[in-house]
């Protein structure tokens, strides 16, 4: 190893991060030390800070900086739908379905889905919450946003069996082929479900 | 702005790193937030930590946390060869030429290359220092390793004329093919340097 210590220690954290190989690390690590001090700090900062401050949302189990989220305080305030509950698994999810612009309900985070292979049941998810929210605030709609694979439909079958007795609105994202792509290199569950749900124009 | 602003700020700051987009810098942050927070801790303080402790070498001016780089300090207990000097733009060619395996002797890094156009001239590089270097340390053989393009090879001309009169062994990388390729994709300036410096098996 000819590298100093503290950057090798660098690479080697960067290095662990999703997505980033050796040559990325080492790239932003070149960067880094070719920054002003202030600058490199700045990110050192904002790291530490975003543990520090980030916490769930006693609402809907987003990450917030109060009691409630950003989309949560929203809510409240009437800017958003409240009788419109989307349902999903992770917060990264509400980031892509926020990027649409489509939808100004608000949310509920399962915290994953139920998938017995690796031990997460009903339980662990955050389900009774979900539960208690339908019951008080008077839900019109849930959109069950879970992921189109076996956890997330598994996870959406359970919830619509569970709510429907509740007389709320159950609905799913639609399947079907991805806007832009090609039928030849749609794969043929996608393609099957596009032709299942077919629509009459 | 849907996002908590401590979570918006890391991801304003990941972005701002070389090759991370707005997707990548999503999936870090993410990443992250799920994370202990000592691990999360590691990372920033190893951040920090290189900006504190890393300074450039006193002998050839890679990156070092003491006086002497690894290499040098290497060299100075007779592991490396001392006569042989490699000199190189940026301390992040020394990691390249490391790699290989090849090369045993000691480096030397400019801080960049000769170019007009950019304003930086021979004075703006370690030149001076390599020159006393040369003089102090009998050195027997000065190789070459600037980039093979316009500034490189203007920094590796003006430096083999102002080195060859001091009776110093002046050398450069070579140029050609790239192993592995092929020679319908090779670029013709490549190609044609392979051919000039065609060699008899």
């Amino acid at each position: 190893m000819t590298q100093a210590s503290s950057i090798q220690r660098l690479l080697n954290e960067f290095e662990r991060l999703p997505g980033i190989g050796p040559k990325s690390a080492q790239r932003i690590v070149y960067w880094l030390l070719n920054r002003d001090p202030s600058q490199v700090k700045n990110l050192a900062e904002a790291i530490i800070d975003v543990k520090d401050t980030v916490r769930f949302c006693n609402r809907c189990f987003n990450y917030a900086e109060g009691e409630l989220c950003k989309i949560c305080a929203d809510t409240q305030i009437g800017k958003r739908d409240a009788a419109l509950i989307c349902v999903v698994s992770e917060p990264r999810d509400i980031t892509a379905i926020e990027r649409t612009g489509e939808f100004n309900g608000s949310y509920h985070v399962l915290g994953g889905a139920i998938s017995p292979m690796d031990g997460i049941g009903p339980d662990d998810l955050t389900i009774k919450e979900l539960l208690h929210r339908l019951d008080a605030e008077k839900t019109a709609e849930v959109l069950l946003a879970t992921n189109p694979n076996v956890e997330g439909e598994t996870t959406a079958i359970y919830l619509s069996r569970l709510i429907k007795p509740l007389e709320v609105k159950v609905t799913r994202l639609a399947s079907g082929l991805p806007v832009g792509g090609d039928l030849e290199f749609a794969d043929e569950i996608s393609l099957g479900r596009a032709i299942e749900s077919r629509y009459e124009l």
